[in-house]
C-alpha cells in the first residue's frame, strides 16, 4: 500500500497584545491574510485584539487558525471566533513559550509585555522574528537591531525569507 | 461585513507508545480513522510506535493530524510522516501535560510510562480518558475504575461521548 | 580570596495526595524526619495531607522544606506551615513535571491520580522513585517492578540507594 | 504537641546573562550579599556570569542560594559552586518563567535576550522588577517606565519595597 505522507506544515506565528486601535487591527489582518495566501498556518494566543485580528485576516484567506490558550479545558476558555485549532496548554502565561518554540518564524505587531516576552524568548533561542511597529530595545552591552518591516507585506516576506532550511531528505 | 466564524474543533488525543507491535498498529490506525470520520482533529506526540499509526490512519481517511512535540526547531525534530501540523513545545517530556490540556478526550493505546502520565494527569484535571488495552491500576486508597474499551469502535464511542458539553450561546 | 564553595544539596521528594488518614500521616511524617535526619532536603507539593506530613516530619527534625507549588503569587496560594521555601512556578498541575526534575529520588506515598502522574514522569526519565503503600501498576506489555517499600524507613534507605553517583571531580 | 511552623522566606530573584565583566560581577555579587544580609534567599539561574556572582555575593554572606536549572537530571547539568539547592526544572529556556514566579521581586542586571524575557514575564504577571544597568525599553503604545536603580543598595531597596504585603493572618 502507498500511503500518502506529509510534509508537516510552515506555522508563522503572530503576536501582539489582546486589545489594540483599528490601524492595528487592519495591520494584523493583512498579516494573516498574507500567511495564509501563502499555504502556512496562522498562530497566535488565540485572544482577542492582535490574535482575533491576525487569525480573522488568515480565516477570511481560508487559511488554518491555530490559537495556543492559556487554559485546560474549553469550559470557561474564551477563544476568538476565528480559531479552528484551539490549543489548549493549561500553562497560563508559560504558554507563550510554546508560542514561541511552535512557530517558525513570528511576526509581532505593536504590543505589551507578553509580545515582548515573545520576542525575547524567541530571540533566546534563535527563532526568526520580525518586528512590526512594535517594541524598540536597547540593551548594555548593545544587541544587534532585530529585523523591522513598515508594511505588512514587508513583515510576512522577511519572516518567510529567515525560516531555518528544511532538509528534504 | 459579515465575518465567517468558525467554532474550534474537536480534539482526540491519541496516547501510546514510541514503539508497538503489528496488532497494536492496527488497532491504533483504526482509532485513527475512526476519529478522522467523525470530523475530529487527531492529536498525538508526533513520534512512532501508537502515535504514527494513529495519525497514518487519521490521514489516510482525510482527517487533520497535530503532533505535540518535546523540540523547539525543526532541526533534530524527528516527526512522523502523517503529522500535518507539528506543534513545537520545546517542553521535553513535559509536553504530555499538553496532549492532556489540549484534547477534548484522549484514547490511550498499550502504551509505557509517557502514556501512563497522561491517563494520570488527565484523570487529575477531569479530563475523559479511555483505555483500549492499556495499564491496569489499582490504588490505595480505591479509586474508581477508568473506562475501558476492547475495540477501537468502542473507544472512539466512548471518547467522544464523555467530552464536556460546549454551551451553542 | 578563597570563596568557600559548596555542592549543592541532595534532594528528596515525597509525592502523595492532599489528604490522608492518620496512619499515612503518620508514615509520611516518618519518611521526612529520616530524610533531614540524611542531611538532604525534602520537597514536596507544598500543600496538605501526605505533603504536609512530610514536610511536618522533615522540619521538626531541623531539615529544610521546599514546596513546589501551583501559583504565579503568594496571594491566594495555599502552603502548609512546614514549607520554608515555597517555590511557586504557575505552571498549575504541571508543576508535577518540577517535582520530577528537582528530586534526586522520589518516594510515592499511597496517592491519588496527582501521586501516579508523578511515579510515571519519573519512570519515564529514569528518575529512582520508591513505592510505600502506593499504585499497583500492570503494564500491557509488561513493565518491570517498581521498587518498593514496607517502612519508612525501608523507602528511606532505598531511595537514597537508587540516586545517580555524583561525580566528585 | 506544639509544633513549630514557619512562614515560607522572601525570596528575591537576580537576573543577568551567564557571562559578565568585572563591574558588572562586582555589582551582582553586591546585590546577593545584600540580599542574603536581609535575610532573603537568592535565587538566579544557577549558571555563570551575573547569576554566579549574585550567588557567590550571597553564599559569602551566609544566605541560602538556590539556581533554577534548566536540565532533568544532574548528571551533565552545569551548576555554579555557590548554589546551595540547585532545582532542576527539566524546562529548558522555559524555567524563565519559574524564575518569574518563583521570586517575590526581580532585580535585572545588564543581561541580555533571557533576561528580557524575565523583565517581560514578570511585568505581564505584575511581579515587582527594578533595572539595574539593564534594557532601555520602548513601547508602543508607551508604557509606564520600569523602576530603576543606580546602585547594588538602591536596586535591593527597591524590590523589597515592592514586594506584595504578606497577610499576617
Amino acid at each position: 500500500m502507498i500511503a500518502m505522507t506529509v510534509r508537516d506544515r510552515i506555522i508563522i506565528g503572530v503576536m501582539g497584545a489582546s486589545a489594540c486601535d483599528a490601524a492595528v487591527d487592519a495591520l494584523a489582518a493583512d498579516v494573516g491574510r498574507l500567511i495564509a495566501k501563502r499555504g502556512a498556518v496562522l498562530l497566535c494566543g488565540g485572544r482577542g485584539g492582535v490574535m482575533e485580528a491576525a487569525a480573522r485576516g488568515a480565516n477570511e484567506a481560508g487559511g488554518l487558525t491555530i490559537g495556543i490558550l492559556k487554559d485546560t479545558h474549553r469550559k470557561g476558555c474564551k477563544v476568538n471566533p476565528y480559531i479552528e485549532i484551539a490549543l489548549r496548554t493549561g500553562l497560563g502565561d508559560a504558554r507563550n513559550w510554546i508560542n514561541v518554540c511552535a512557530a517558525d518564524a513570528l511576526i509581532a505587531i505593536a504590543g505589551g509585555w507578553g509580545t515582548l516576552s515573545e520576542i525575547a524568548l524567541a530571540k533566546k533561542i534563535n527563532k526568526p522574528v520580525v518586528l512590526l511597529g512594535s517594541w524598540k530595545l536597547q540593551a548594555s552591552p548593545a544587541v544587534d537591531p532585530l529585523p523591522t518591516a513598515d508594511t505588512a507585506e514587508q513583515a510576512v516576506e522577511l519572516a518567510f525569507s529567515l525560516i531555518e532550511p528544511v532538509d528534504e531528505a
